[in-house]
């Protein structure tokens, strides 16, 4: 008789649901998917690991929801509608509490965006949570809004808000300190951010270029500039700060609205002509879209502040090795 | 003045080489490829931690292998043809060195396999390597060798040699000693496995069901029966141990070939009518093709032994949340 799970019940009673009926789920050696004639496929994984990437008191439910949004995000900016994803799962234990609620939020985010769970794999982890989720979404191969696709003169946009998330993530990790109240409202940002999925399809036929803000504004905006060969100036007057941040001191502000990263918002170039029907887009689909910026022949990226004056000190973006 | 490579270098130094023109490889928000009209997608996708799947002190050029060698395999079993990969790595530090091995090793079988690498994530890890590698492949959706699609009376084949992998395993883990030469003969099918990919994409033409030996001869084919709703016969005397095992005590044999995982060889069961056919593909591709039992409509799988009785005790399978 069996007294503990084995890994094979494990993944069967919590991550073996129904998938649509023209694809093969988990319980093979692969899983197969169709692509719609004449689209490529969009893919895109990421690894998160406790302590780097999330904390390890998170909720699991944010968790999983936040494991499948990143990945959601990379579709989204590349204007891919989602086929399907992947999970791969390393635990240092069987907690059967930990695993429903991850698998909830997980499942609640890919229902919501069609996008079923597929297959993947389980392990025991030695060292803590370990995450590996891969999407894969289909894109008509001509409107694709690569990082190299802006042209001089574009509008720079940036969707939703800046500056909470890593607000937050820096009073969670003690680096500053605020009111609780803060905290309980600019939480969600970092924890259950929203992929721009619905937007990214739309976009993909009116943007020349776009990248979802995971690594900071300045240093996500830097990768477009870089790769298209173009320059930009950014207006810090025209930046769409959370509301709830108003009353923070400059310097912090500047800090997370140019440099905080994990926040999940597509910023896009697209040509002046397609301002207006990127604004009723916005209205459409309810959310804050902003124009922030122009791209520009001269190579470098230039901020100016709220006076007009250009910022000489900008703040650093985030990387993964430095630290 | 930079004086520590940034996560950006790093990926941009060893992992972005050039990937086939009709893909989009690393650096955008989303990696693209093409799928062969009126193929399926088949995807797999592994995580591989340090302590638990591999050895701390593990060859770098041989993980890099391994980790793109065990979903491979994953794709012959379901003989599907390669198309690209990511990679999903967590390093504790940047060791130029110890990252080039790896990169050369996991390359040199992406290229083996016209299998390229077209993205992936880096992060630093807290606790060990980690790594986690997704692979995508088309298929003929007709000829899928799915583990539910075995019929009773159906020949049960194994591809390669039994044992090495887990003798070798267990030797470096200090559970069994015997001679260091033996280690030098047999740890090469542990670390570098072969995946049979050539032979998964001829044989699906033929075979009706297949997986890769990744968990043991009798728990893989175990999976098989179960989603095809038969039995099977098994006979030891015609399982094809591997020649540098010979002098090993009979349990420990047995243990090996029957329960002993990692070892990536294709296990298929086809129809009589196809044992000549079979043979044959073996010949050209020069893989040992061995005929091992018979599946049945009893339910059940039994093992004779050579001398033709059932074996009553099986070894158990591995599971990686048993420990």
């Amino acid at each position: 008789m069996k007294t503990q799970a084995t890994e094979f019940d494990l993944i069967t009673r919590y991550f073996k649901r129904p998938v649509p009926k023209e694809m093969l789920g988990a319980g093979d050696d692969c899983a197969l998917f169709s692509v719609p004639s004449g689209r490529q496929v969009a893919t895109s994984t990421d690894l998160l690991l406790e302590g780097r990437h999330f904390f390890s008191d998170v909720d699991p439910y944010t968790l999983g929801h936040k494991a499948l949004a990143v990945n959601l995000s990379d579709l989204a900016a590349m204007g891919a509608t989602p086929i399907a994803c992947l999970l791969g799962l390393g635990l240092p234990s069987i907690d059967n509490n930990w695993i429903e609620k991850f698998a909830d939020g997980f499942y609640a985010l890919a229902k919501e965006h069609a996008c079923p769970l597929i297959g993947g794999d389980t392990t025991r982890s030695m060292h803590g949570i370990t995450l590996s989720v891969t999407v894969f979404g289909s894109v008509d191969p001509l409107r694709t809004m690569r990082r190299d696709a802006a042209q001089p003169g574009d509008e720079i946009w940036i969707s939703g808000s800046l500056g909470a998330a890593d607000i937050a993530c820096r009073m969670l990790a003690g680096e500053i300190q605020l009111q609780p109240d803060l905290l309980k409202r600019i939480r969600p940002a970092l924890e259950l951010p929203t992929p721009r999925v619905d937007l990214g399809v739309r976009l993909a036929a009116y943007a020349h270029a776009a990248i979802d803000v995971s690594d900071g504004l300045l240093q996500d905006l830097g990768h477009i500039l870089t790769a298209s060969g173009c320059g930009a100036e950014v207006f810090e007057s025209q930046l769409p700060l959370h509301s709830a941040l108003n009353a923070l001191p400059g310097p912090l502000l500047r800090q997370a609205a140019l440099a905080g990263g994990d926040l999940y918002e597509l910023c896009f170039t697209a040509p002046a002509s397609a301002h207006n029907v990127i604004q009723s887009m916005g209205h459409d689909l309810n959310i804050a879209l902003t124009p922030i910026g122009k791209t520009t022949i001269e190579p470098g990226l230039r901020v100016f502040d709220c006076a007009g004056s250009l910022v000489n000190k900008l703040p650093a973006g985030f990387d993964h090795f430095r630290t």
